[in-house]
């Protein structure tokens, strides 16, 4: 049987050199939209429409939809709600459908659509995830969101983490030098993760905002086997998808 | 005074994302082109011209030049040579003007030209340019020239192993997520660098052509002083810098 393969994109502006529509892509924005959509399914979220532009979360608005929406940690006055995962709570989300733009995530996952199956993935339900991944026997390809196209660390530690899960099936493999730096530098970091994050860019931006009190909550590991996947232009949960 | 940043871009594609026009900006290509650049000037080349295409290459050859010129490692058949720094010896190269093409890294030469200054690193003269930037106090940006606009692990160990020099500076520093990486990298990498190279895409490629004795060759430190800079289009030694 021919191996599957993993690759690790590092910013939404290589994607195209990494493009591979036999392969699963997950989607990874750790601090803090994928965080937060994984804890929006959690507390019963029945579907969350990524947008890319404010224009279009607006217009949303107009509609009548309840709009979460973020730019630069700051959320923007016609929105209901930001980027923090405390703000999706059951209370707010569930049943609901909700639209949803952030400074990277939302367009990564939009750009990402060419992928067989499109996944957001976060700590928060990584186990499932490495799991699907290996049931699936396809390729992987790690999209980290960044910040405004350059690299981050703390979305590059998790697609570490992620394929060095995935690599324990040895029908994967990697000869890709960013997977092997993510596994690396995840390797440099899990020990202590919290100190390691010090260092993070990201970190001090949330910190300015006092936005930082999800930043351990955000690599908590496993709280849900929730996957939410891209169904068109909707984000539903894996078994819910058509 | 104010302090000088560090910054690293990991991939051609991510340039406009970084660019400063206030840096210094270092261009490597650590296998092989940015190497065998420092290896031509050791050996007394009094001028290099990068080219990005294999055309403007061939018109140069097509005039007289001399020509090293390759894809993928592979020497192409109009040119005079390839791309290993063993190529640049003193009886092809002293006081001769070269027209040289790769892959990877006379592009980049040429896309970081909007630079203060921009300087060609390698390993071999790692020291003379970690204390040339130190002396400048300019900001620092080292551009990776990768593989096709992916990352690679070669040219971020080296792009971590400059930053923590100049680091040493107190003038400098760096809130850089990709500097970090590198560094840190850089600091797994550097115990055995060799051993650590062994999982290198890069590696593979040169081994399968049977090119890859030069590997041990690029990691060598301080085999000289010279600084390669653009002057315009042409790369000069720092010493005859206009």
């Amino acid at each position: 049987m021919e191996k599957a393969k993993i690759e690790v994109c590092y910013s939404p502006a290589l994607f195209p050199f990494y493009e591979n529509h036999e392969a699963l892509v997950v989607v990874t924005d750790i601090l803090r939209a994928s965080s937060a959509i994984v804890t929006a399914f959690m507390n019963g979220v029945e579907k969350i429409i990524p947008v890319g532009s404010l224009e279009e979360a607006k217009s949303y608005k107009d509609l009548g939809y309840m709009v979460a929406a973020e730019r630069d940690g700051i959320v923007r006055d016609f929105a209901d709600f930001g980027n923090s995962p405390y703000n999706f709570t059951a209370e707010r989300v569930r049943g609901r459908q909700i639209v949803y733009s952030t400074t990277n995530g939302t367009q990564a996952i939009n750009l990402a659509s060419s992928g067989s199956q499109v996944l957001i993935g976060a700590y928060l339900n990584i186990s499932a995830l490495a799991k699907h991944i290996q049931e699936s026997g396809k390729d992987l390809l790690v999209l980290c969101a960044g910040w405004k196209n350059k690299f981050n660390l703390e979305d590059t530690l998790f697609a570490g983490a992620l394929a060095k899960r995935v690599l324990e099936d040895e029908q994967f493999y990697t000869i890709c030098d960013a997977t092997h730096g993510a596994m690396d530098l995840f390797e440099a970091a899990e020990t202590d993760m919290m100190g390691y994050i010090e260092k993070v860019a990201q970190r001090e931006r949330l910190k300015k905002n006092q936005l930082d009190d999800v930043i351990g909550y955000c690599h908590e590991l496993d709280l849900t086997r929730i996957l939410p996947v891209l169904d068109g232009r909707h984000l539903v949960p894996l078994s819910d998808f058509s």
